[in-house]
């Protein structure tokens, strides 16, 4: 089985994405991730001019690290500098790292133009500081930057910086797509002829922007590369840099290269979810491979299929990386989704009490109900249809008050009243606006019976107007993810009021929490 | 230049998406976008028990289409029926759309397995239904459902069930990489092999499994094959449909082939956003070419270069898909853009002017403002940094309550107080939710003073959480369309409290309102 080296990015040019700034834990923890994956190299910054990347790599040192080595990361001498006198090449030094990767620039006209340099003087820069580097022992990378479009300006040339980075040493050359607009049958084409010039290790380094990121990295490995360099999730500027989440399960499942520790691909979902949790982003629900919705299934007869053969509406085992298999309830599904999905919950079920859970269905979705995404709403509805299930709390009333004064800020009030077990509890709020005030009143009233929901938080709230011609009069659907330690749950509500469509919501939300450690409490 | 017909399936595939639900007004508005933006093929949806697809069907033959033709999908007869009593192909016809496009299987397991239908049956059971669909006059293409599957394992039945879909008289033989985990390579490879043993028109419908999919479509035009079915956004079940919004700029702008209506490449990223806003989702800001952060660039020496030489570091023009490039941080975007706009008002402006509102607005929209579908609330602006604008009324304060009883449905009541030229009023209204009660209590304040505000009334009402991780103390966008007899107008609201976003988005309107019709009497 072949072997090829993967080369983590996602803290340096991964953190060039828009939005996001990592802070030096974040960049440890990523790192510890990283390295438990199996990921052969981490590229952790550009310790020039960059007191947190130096930071880095002064604490990165301490770290017990299982596998993966770390690079650091800068350009190719300055013009008209001796290398051991250059700043940046010195900086690159004292990150003291086993790996430096240089770019250096292999595009005649970004080099005479934007550079302005002579194209010999640019020659002498990479292979100076390679060698320089070299001299070091360090395991030193050349990026070849904008190679591909250099080579389709001035081939001649874009292959002679890459021959002077080799012929001073560097352990490998990494093929750069920096603007990302090449196509798949060009890279390969081009790396065809590469191959034949230069010896040794090669990498492929390329940008989305053609949304061919993956694609080229494919086609390149197809031609001898063996060094991929992407990022966690594709996070980078612009479109972002190759997806590693999509390139290491297709070189291991699909081509059967060898890539990261044993028996570590199935940490890969974990891994992305770690890291868009960490960049403090959104994850993507349709990412390929480790997105939550890669494996969901909606249409019915789709259902029936997967149920009689997993390999017929599905390209790989979900579980090969991680990831589940999700069944969707929604208006184009037959029996056989809500059937699947029931019999998560062991309940038993027969033809007449189905029937009745798809009509109930059918028509909360002619309302605007949805629960393709909210399955703790569906299975709150489920157990109270099966008569299992016996409520946490009574809602003797709620009021909202939202005020406002000339200029001023508007203030936010809710009083919430309920009742357990017989016992009344009102309590009141500000928020900072009317759902939210709603939320922690509900709470304040109902810590007191179930102190457990001090532990879960509402993390996403989603609002949607229905039938949005009818204006401000319109029906509202409001769907929230919550979670506590161990799970994250949805739940919808639907009405003509949004503070009644994300009461409902909340309620269930509770509710849901409540009933799953109920369940867990009668397991013991 | 080579012509490509491009085959959307945004209304029918598109739709499979987790969360995704088209009303029919929605269908219908994106039906007339796609038809401007010159698709060849609309394919609207599955008429076979589902009222909805059935409704647009009528409703579609009363639409004025430019270009695009419209298809009905639906798969070929049941095992051992007359076609002509198969009730499924019945409702295609029943559709009466010039295109009807179907499905039948090409893998063998599949057909044994899953339909439970002997292999000759099969074949029987395609060409009978593209035989007497082609006898009613229609133009009939041919899905071949995981065909890239079907003939890894059965290599001669897959080419089987092409070749008698084709001598049937199918006017496309579409390939289909149903669960998307094909490589570009195997792509090649067997659309080669197929191009052999088919003459006529071959089409391809991949989806993203492996983050492929564009890749893979790319793969199949190199082939020969001429028809591409995908979706805008890439829109679909799991991990979506190849996406059209990539293919088509790499087909047009990089290989030279002849797609959509002239001159309409440019109207691509306000479809792509039009359709994210109909489906209610939150686009992508790295979307290669048609993401908000698709032509990002950061300051310094970047910016430099790319003044110098706008190819250095983009790989194509952005405003040849209709997008703009974004200079972060130090610098400012769009100004050419918010300068023609300003000079729509008649406003004389000097640079100092200009660099003001250059800034309010970027400031606005670092708070989560947009104005790109808020012109109203833009002008308004424009206005008073200018000093041209003189209130129509001062808010002295609102009061919402929203209150709800055990089991009851909740009551909604406003009072607002306004004051017009030293005169109060104060008004009460109750509504359907907060929003209502506030817009109709400050209409009543109102208009004593403005009797005209009885023609105008809201249309739309839209809500977007700008930072969802943030629960329900997040910050909310709100849109409003209103419109009177004459004109249509949108205005927007930001806020942490629902309520006062859609304050300030009602207030923009109604000011709006009275705006255009001073300036109307003030012309006569």
């Amino acid at each position: 089985m072949d072997k090829i080296f993967i080369y983590d990015t996602t803290l340096r040019d991964g953190s060039q994405s828009e939005g996001i700034s990592f802070s030096l834990q974040d960049k440890l923890a990523i790192t510890l991730k990283l390295d438990d994956l199996g990921v052969d190299y981490i590229e952790g910054g550009y310790p020039i001019a960059n007191p947190k990347d130096e930071a880095y790599f002064k604490e990165v040192k301490s770290l017990k690290l299982h596998h993966a080595k770390v690079a650091s990361f800068g350009s190719t001498r300055r013009a008209d500098k001796h290398v051991e006198d250059d700043r940046n090449v010195t900086a690159l030094l004292q990150a003291d790292t086993p790996v430096v990767t240089i770019v250096g620039k292999s595009w005649d006209f970004q080099v005479t133009d934007v550079l302005k340099v002579s194209l010999d003087e640019n020659l002498k820069m990479v292979s100076d500081t390679v060698a320089y580097l070299k001299s070091k022992n360090r395991e030193v990378f050349f990026d070849a930057e904008h190679f591909f479009d250099g080579y389709k300006k001035n081939r001649e040339y874009a292959l002679k910086v890459l021959q002077a980075a080799q012929s001073s040493g560097a352990d490998a050359i990494v093929l750069c797509d920096t603007n990302g607009g090449s196509l798949p049958a060009e890279v390969a084409e081009i790396v065809r002829d590469v191959r034949q010039k230069i010896q040794g290790m090669l990498g492929i380094h390329v940008h989305n922007d053609g949304d061919l990121a993956v694609a080229n990295t494919l086609a390149a490995i197809d031609q001898g590369v063996r060094q991929v360099q992407g990022t966690i999730n594709g996070f980078g500027e612009r479109c972002g840099n190759a997806d590693l989440c999509s390139i290491i399960p297709n070189l291991v499942l699909k081509r059967r290269y060898h890539c990261l520790r044993d028996g570590r691909l199935k940490k890969l979902t974990e891994v992305s979810r770690y890291v868009y949790e960490t960049a403090n982003l959104l994850l993507r629900p349709n990412q390929p491979f480790v997105g939550t919705s890669a494996f969901a299934h909606k249409g019915g007869l789709h259902i029936n299929a997967i149920q009689k053969n997993k390999g017929t509406y599905e390209h790989i085992p979900p579980e090969s990386v991680g990831n589940e298999r999700k069944i969707l309830i929604s208006e184009l599904s037959g029996s056989s989704t809500i059937l699947a999905k029931i019999e998560k919950f062991h309940l038993t079920h027969d033809g007449a009490f189905m029937r009745s859970i798809l009509e109930t269905v059918q028509n909360l979705e002619n309302e605007g109900y949805q629960f393709e995404s909210a399955e703790a709403s569906f299975e709150l509805l489920v157990r109270k249809k099966a008569g299992r299930y016996k409520p946490f709390f009574n809602l003797q009333g709620f009021r909202v008050i939202v005020e406002k004064r000339e200029n001023g800020l508007p203030i936010t009030e809710a009083t919430v009243k309920v009742e357990v077990d017989g016992i009344q509890e009102l309590s009141a709020s500000e928020g900072e606006g009317p759902v939210n005030a709603l939320d922690s009143a509900l709470r304040k009233a109902l810590e007191r019976f179930y102190p457990s929901l001090k532990d879960m938080k509402l993390v996403d709230y989603k609002v949607r107007v229905i039938n949005p011609r009818k204006g401000t009069a319109a029906k509202v659907r409001v769907f929230i993810e919550s979670q506590d330690e161990k799970n994250i749950w949805n739940t919808v509500g639907v009405s003509e009021n949004l503070i009644d469509a994300s009461w409902h919501a909340l309620v269930d939300s509770i509710e849901y929490k409540l009933l799953k450690e109920q369940e867990m409490v009668s397991k013991k």
